[in-house]
């Protein structure tokens, strides 16, 4: 489709794709939108839609569903490309460069996978070197645990180094900032209908559950994490931030993405069975740091798929709620170049990558800047995820204690 | 204190205690109480502090902070032990076996630890017989984990007993419904005033951020937990329900409580150190299986305070929310009748417990009912913690897939 506004057919925020979020203008406040080309369109003169945007969060509208979702993107995608909308719709056009992404919903609770064969074997081959590198129960279950939801930020909000214990390799304890801290570029899910209490949400009712997709950096203190992860799992080396872009691209805007998943033997139990639909997202993830692309991991790639991993999280009866977050883990391809986080690009810091500027890194270093963008197949040319960026900011100087 | 109320002077819900809770009425609805005796005190009317209780949920005087919380119980001290208010209050009380507690605060994020020694050994040698019982960093930090803040229910919801994936002895892959359901008895923290992102809280400030306690139940599937554990921790083994008491017991009830923490080799690092102040609770917990009492677990034999617990959770920057709990983990004592799960208690099912009904158990039976209550020193004999009951109801019947 084409728009009457001033954007290249192929630019990667057209008219096919509408993702939404909420941002701050220093006349307009805060307000819902959608973001187009290089403007964020205000939601808050939605027709009958308005109820779900007059707060100042995407709350309402993610928990209205999917006749609501759909019908919102209608009424916008007419907004747009009718040229009859012109004389309404300019005027709640601001031009993005004078807005700031805020975090536009409120994170229920934040759960984070590890569907990757590939980062799931690296990982098990650096942290658990005599073992195999995938645990037994890998290939029967998404590998998942739930994350802190109060410490997820929007893309742009600076990331501290984490204060935190770690054992160095002569056995003894250190306290002090992180010296391992590293980035995961991942894919986040976001649920807006909620399901009843100990009711499964099966693989085939993805769509009516999840409404969109965003770039997600879970930020990880490789050395606090060694050291506390056994027996209960990523606790303070994950917990003190997590980034989530801005803008949230619905999945049906990622109707050209879905791709046949992975093949996987041993053949997952029935509830896992995905196979009746194109259950894989072709999604191409690059990663930046300082400006250097680092890696371009493929989501393809990953073992399990979405509706997978919703499908797992629930089998137990736990319920969605509006706002849940559920993320891929690391997405890695078969590739070097394809690895989602420095912990396999250096293999553990022991083969650091050269950046453009000509210094080297093992892991990220106070100042660092990581942007993390991905594209998906769209019906004219690539749609564009919105960029998650998070810039490293030294340990508070005061110690706690 | 005495008060004009009809409750004998030891009831363990009397003016000394004071615990708050959010309650429905077929009249009167739903309203925040303080919980005397055999009463729920309607908090709506609370002076200056009525604001606080306007809305359905104890959100807002939990973020109120220390200052209201001390406000909120001098006045309805001064309410119950003046015979001059004895009109005002009088149409406020409602008969509590009338009323229903509910969740009465919005759980933000949901942590818990694993701070028993006592517990993490016997589990470890169920679990992990060929190692040590103790990991080598559980000395050095209370290991904990994030939990499903989603799925926190009130004390008396019916738990539905969770499908999910095992491995058998003879290693098939089973899935169903779970066949060693069990709970954990323990204490959980709720956090009122938060705190800012990037800033540790110290152990001297646990008073200034926590508003109270009260009894938990982490019903696990140890059969999915088993299997599912390695490497990320546990997931859907304790996602799909955990429960909560309706009442929470403020920390300046507690006063007569407080001891000194047990020794601890090797000595913490500093942010841990809470040897200045008698940071242990002296609480003893009881655990009641269909009438029958299974264990009496001290909670003064917790290897880390609470005031560590919440040091530790923060050390990395993570911020404290209005809402967030973070739990003690299961309290088990060194004695085989104060193991806070069936999993001890039993030896993984190997030795049943008898009920008084000569009916014996090693995993909880559908129709199963468990209560936990607890005990504190008071000024005018015990406080008494308000129960956390749950009855186990069969699997669903359709299974998902």
């Amino acid at each position: 489709m084409t728009t009457w506004l001033d954007i290249a057919d192929d630019d990667p925020f057209g008219v096919d794709h509408l993702p939404i979020g909420v941002v701050t203008h220093g006349d307009r406040g805060r307000f819902a939108a959608v973001r187009i080309g290089g403007y964020a369109l205000d939601l808050s003169g939605a027709g009958d839609y308005a109820r779900l945007f007059s707060g100042e969060t995407l709350d309402p509208f993610l928990a209205a569903g999917p006749l609501a979702w759909r019908g919102v993107r209608s009424l916008v995608t007419a907004w747009l490309t009718d040229e009859a909308h012109r004389g309404e719709v300019e005027p709640r056009l601001v031009r993005l460069d004078e807005t700031t992404a805020v975090l536009g919903f409120s994170v229920a609770d934040y759960v984070d996978f590890y569907a990757s064969e590939h980062h799931a074997t690296n990982v098990g081959r650096i942290f658990r070197p005599d073992g195999n590198p995938l645990t037994p129960n890998w290939k029967h279950l998404p590998v998942g645990y739930h994350g802190r939801a109060g410490t997820v930020v929007v893309s742009g909000t600076e990331v501290r180094r984490p204060h935190g214990q770690a054992r160095d390799p002569d056995g003894a304890i250190r306290f002090g900032p992180s010296e391992r801290l590293d980035l995961e570029a991942e894919l986040a899910f976001v649920v807006g209908t909620g399901s009843a209490p100990g009711q499964a949400v099966p693989v085939g009712a993805f769509t009516d559950h999840v409404y969109g997709v965003c770039l997600l950096n879970d930020w990880s203190a490789r050395d606090i994490q060694a050291w506390e992860y056994v027996p209960l799992g990523p606790f303070l080396g994950k917990s003190f931030a997590t980034s989530i872009a801005g803008w949230i691209t619905p999945l049906d805007a990622l109707s050209r993405a879905w791709v046949a998943p992975p093949p996987r033997n041993p053949e997952p139990l029935p509830y896992l069975d995905d196979t009746a639909t194109p259950a894989a997202l072709d999604i191409q993830v690059e990663v930046r740091l300082n400006g250097t692309v680092i890696s371009r991991p493929p989501f393809t790639a990953m073992y399990w798929t979405p509706a997978q991993l919703l499908a797992h999280m629930t089998v137990n009866g736990a319920h969605l709620r509006a706002g849940d977050v559920f993320a891929s883990g690391t997405v890695s391809g078969s590739q070097p170049d394809q690895r989602g986080c420095l912990l396999e690009l250096t293999w553990n810091g022991t083969a650091p990558i050269t950046l453009l500027d000509g210094t080297t890194r093992a892991f990220l270093h106070d100042g660092d800047e990581v942007v993390i963008t991905a594209a998906a197949p769209g019906p004219h040319g690539p749609i564009g995820l919105a960029e998650v960026r998070g810039r490293i900011v030294p340990a508070a100087s005061a110690t706690p204690g």
